[in-house]
């Protein structure tokens, strides 16, 4: 057979099989619904299901065990066929919604978690059906996040050259200011060279972070290639918050042995106990030795909404590079976190430069001078800025930093709850949002028979206390340890939280804790 | 006064606040909807909006330039106070809506972009809903992900013990696969010392990749302190292909150069013209080496779900991590892309270990072995795995392999269309689903008069007609440089595009070259 007619019938075949392609709707390989008015009354009911969902959020257990019949659902093969929307919505209904974390319950305290809104989720569905990249181009979302940049220096007091940029969360926001630090003192030779390289600049690089610094500062230092070595601890003083003395003579002593101290990563907020470092006082050390000062406010940044906690953040418009989370304190649907730079020019440095298949024109879709994909290390981008832009449009800062207050308000009432209880300790300050509490019973020192109960017996028992709160589905703090002491780690940045719902879970640790002690 | 006094009257009045909280709807603080009703009406609306929107997905132009008050809008300063819902909604239909990017319009060709379905951004608004942080812990979105990953595996002929995840895209997925690459190398030296430490196993490390492979590449180079020159340009075949034979004598001279070669990218479907690398013979180059392969698919990958097209990634199932998109070809919403890889203890070992506030109890919600904060940088993370599930459930991988069949067809149907037209040349070879064109008149020889365009002027006229196309909101293909050519490029992963969408580009890409000729 002749290969050249064989191809003209394939090619005719081709051409055939492309007319039926203009059918309007649902033609092969149109992945749109082929019956629209079933998918819209489907997306309606979605829709209601959704808001009674948010409506009662404070209904029911805040977690449930997952029953195996339901594990074993999530279990099933690649679906190579097509289902109706109706089964895959009643498999939502019924194996995954029922089973969440429980972080849009009243009741949750545990890790650091923002518990949502349904503006949030509406901004998620158009959002969806934008389908934006904004990697770069010219169109509104671009615009969108840039005025969430601009929103973002004004909150912050950064000057007009800052450039930011929407990212997945601090432990990413972390990453690029930190490669932009890195540049500075490589002046640049890192991004070529390498740092292994003898003139890349990478010998002896270290910074500075308190031992309460959260993790994702380390792992940053290990994925650029640094090492979670070079990543020196600095103490701490009493409330948490890094010592800013300790701090300079840390860096004295890295310094007079031949290293290269480059970047400080100050905390506004500890995930353990919710310390404010001193910003101003490490703005000066790490001015007077020329190093990049780097503030993770994952979720303390929000403070800055709040007009009576905004203080606490001094200094914070002095940082070379800012990260945080709106998907924690700022209450933005997951996920969503941000990362602002003083030196907007040294920022491009760092992840400019693009390919040829990337070049922009002067004008149209293909336009625009830094597109987001210079500022960071993903060239794809959903259009997370828009749920920022919308809740903030919609709520307004200050109704969110009303909510910081609130939480704050909740966490020393909640301290006090805790100091006034014989049977309960604490096991850190609770300045901010956080409290860490254990069951500890005092024994009556009048009773020749009572013992105290070991360290050891006091940490089963309170891991026994938490794990039956989670079990029952009463509340979700996260477990802690302080020192040798397992405690219960309660973080307050949930705005549907109400005085009553932390009551609610005193009595039941006390209960618990009476009802689960060891016989002695 | 007493401070001890005062602090107890401050307490009174925070307890007084706090019984406030405990009003069913809207207490001080709380960011739910005041007027359920009205959020519900509103999300109705906004739901049949989007529908029609998807429904008329072809009608209009593609893109629109925006207008300079719309510009201005975006500008606005951070909201500090609340905004009725209705005027949000107004402001997102009047200034963002009409000024997206396009490529939900059939008649989108630029860069890689997918084009979602209603599906995807229905299951945006549910994860908008659960807001789920998927970072860890004992939650049903976390075992939908899971499955979403034996997928995956399943899909890719990865072994049981292969772990992956969702990540934002192929150049997050990239970092990940390249950082477990430097970890086996290194044997994790790296993740403590630094690679710039004399034991840190950083000194001469090399990767390959050819030229046009993704500038994601080079970049994670950068960021993982290896350096851009250490990822070794090789040689391609003439199909844009890496040519296997240059890799290995590449990989021979390193390693006589006392380099330490220690990852090969093989690419699935070059963005520039959609070249598929001969993944087994690259396979047994790596082997021959002990070096890892990394395959960037990052829409090649989805190849596997066409049943004609799949023996292209032949080989893909024995690669070190995988690498794709699932916003690009399998059309989930912005943002997913997804890392596989094959040996999970060792990308564990590269992430892994956890600081105390992080730790698993053995049964509830903070319970799991493996969370996926300790597969990849990210301890935050959202729901992205919901919008892959919900798609792959209801549209099944079938459809989806069936659009990528016809996409790829269509490439074919539109390169005959260059071919045989004489005004227009293929710049590269189109043997996937990218065509790059451009307008290039032949000289009438029997015209003594009539002179060729020059390639500067060439250049010039072809950006004039992709500018145009742009303007008009014809069409959107994307600028490309082959050699020293300007051209445009189609790249067909659109699900919404039909043949009729092709010819009616072609005839306008020659009536605007014809009619923007210089006079000669």
């Amino acid at each position: 057979m002749d290969p050249m007619t064989d191809e003209a019938s394939q090619d005719q075949a081709e051409t055939q099989s492309d007319e039926s392609d203009g059918a309007p709707e649902g033609g092969p390989g149109r992945l749109d619904p082929t019956d629209w008015t079933d998918f819209r009354n489907q997306a309606h009911q979605v829709v209601d299901e959704l808001i009674n969902r948010f409506q009662e959020a404070d209904q029911g257990p805040v977690w449930r065990p997952i029953p195996d019949q339901v594990q074993e659902n999530l279990q099933s093969g690649l679906p190579r066929d097509a289902q109706p929307l109706e089964d895959v919505l009643d498999e939502v209904r019924e194996d995954i919604l029922p089973y969440t974390l429980g972080n849009t319950h009243p009741r949750f305290f545990g890790w650091v978690h923002g518990s949502g809104t349904p503006t949030g989720a509406l901004a998620e569905f158009l959002a969806g059906a934008m389908n934006a990249n904004t990697g770069g181009r010219h169109h509104a979302p671009i615009l969108v996040e840039e005025q969430v940049v601009g929103w973002v220096r004004e909150l912050f007091g950064f000057p007009d050259e800052a450039t930011g940029m929407v990212v997945s969360g601090t432990s990413m926001a972390t990453i690029v200011g930190l490669a932009t630090a890195r540049r500075r003192t490589t002046r640049g030779r890192d991004r070529t060279l390498g740092l292994a390289h003898p003139e890349g600049g990478g010998q002896g690089l270290v910074g500075y972070a308190t031992a309460d610094g959260h993790q994702s500062i380390k792992d940053a230092f290990s994925l650029l290639g640094l090492g979670a070595d070079a990543l020196r601890p600095v103490a701490m003083l009493e409330d948490g918050s890094m010592d800013p003395e300790a701090l300079d003579a840390a860096i004295r002593r890295d310094l007079d042995a031949g290293l290269t101290p480059f970047a400080v990563v100050a905390t506004a907020g500890s995930v353990t106990c919710g310390a404010v470092d001193d910003l101003t006082r490490i703005r000066e050390v790490t001015r007077q030795h020329g190093l990049w000062m780097h503030v993770d406010g994952a979720f303390g940044a929000a403070l800055k909404l709040a007009p009576t906690l905004a203080h606490r953040l001094e200094g914070i418009q002095e940082a070379d590079s800012l990260a945080f989370d709106f998907h924690k304190w700022f209450h933005v649907p997951y996920e969503a976190g941000f990362i602002l730079i003083r030196d907007g020019a040294l920022h491009r440095a760092t992840f400019g430069g693009r390919a040829d298949y990337l070049t922009s024109l002067d004008e149209g879709p293909a336009a625009g001078d830094t597109w987001p994909c210079d500022l960071g290390p993903e060239l794809s981008r959903g259009f997370r800025a828009f749920k920022v832009w919308f809740t903030l449009q919609h709520l307004g800062a200050n109704a969110i930093g009303q909510a910081v207050e609130t939480n704050c308000r909740q966490a020393r009432s909640l301290a006090r709850l805790v100091r006034d209880e014989a049977e309960l300790e604490l096991l850190a300050p609770a300045d901010l949002n956080i409290v860490c509490f254990r069951f500890h019973p005092r024994v009556d020192s009048d009773d020749p028979l009572a013992t105290p109960l070991s360290q050891d017996e006091l940490n089963e028992l309170n891991r026994e206390v938490l794990l039956e709160l989670h079990r029952r589905g009463i509340a979700v703090p996260s477990p802690i340890r302080r020192g040798d002491a397992f405690g219960l780690r309660v973080c307050l940045c949930n705005h549907r939280t109400t005085g009553k719902d932390l009551e609610l879970m005193v009595d039941a640790v006390l209960e618990l804790g009476r009802s689960l002690m060891p016989v002695g």
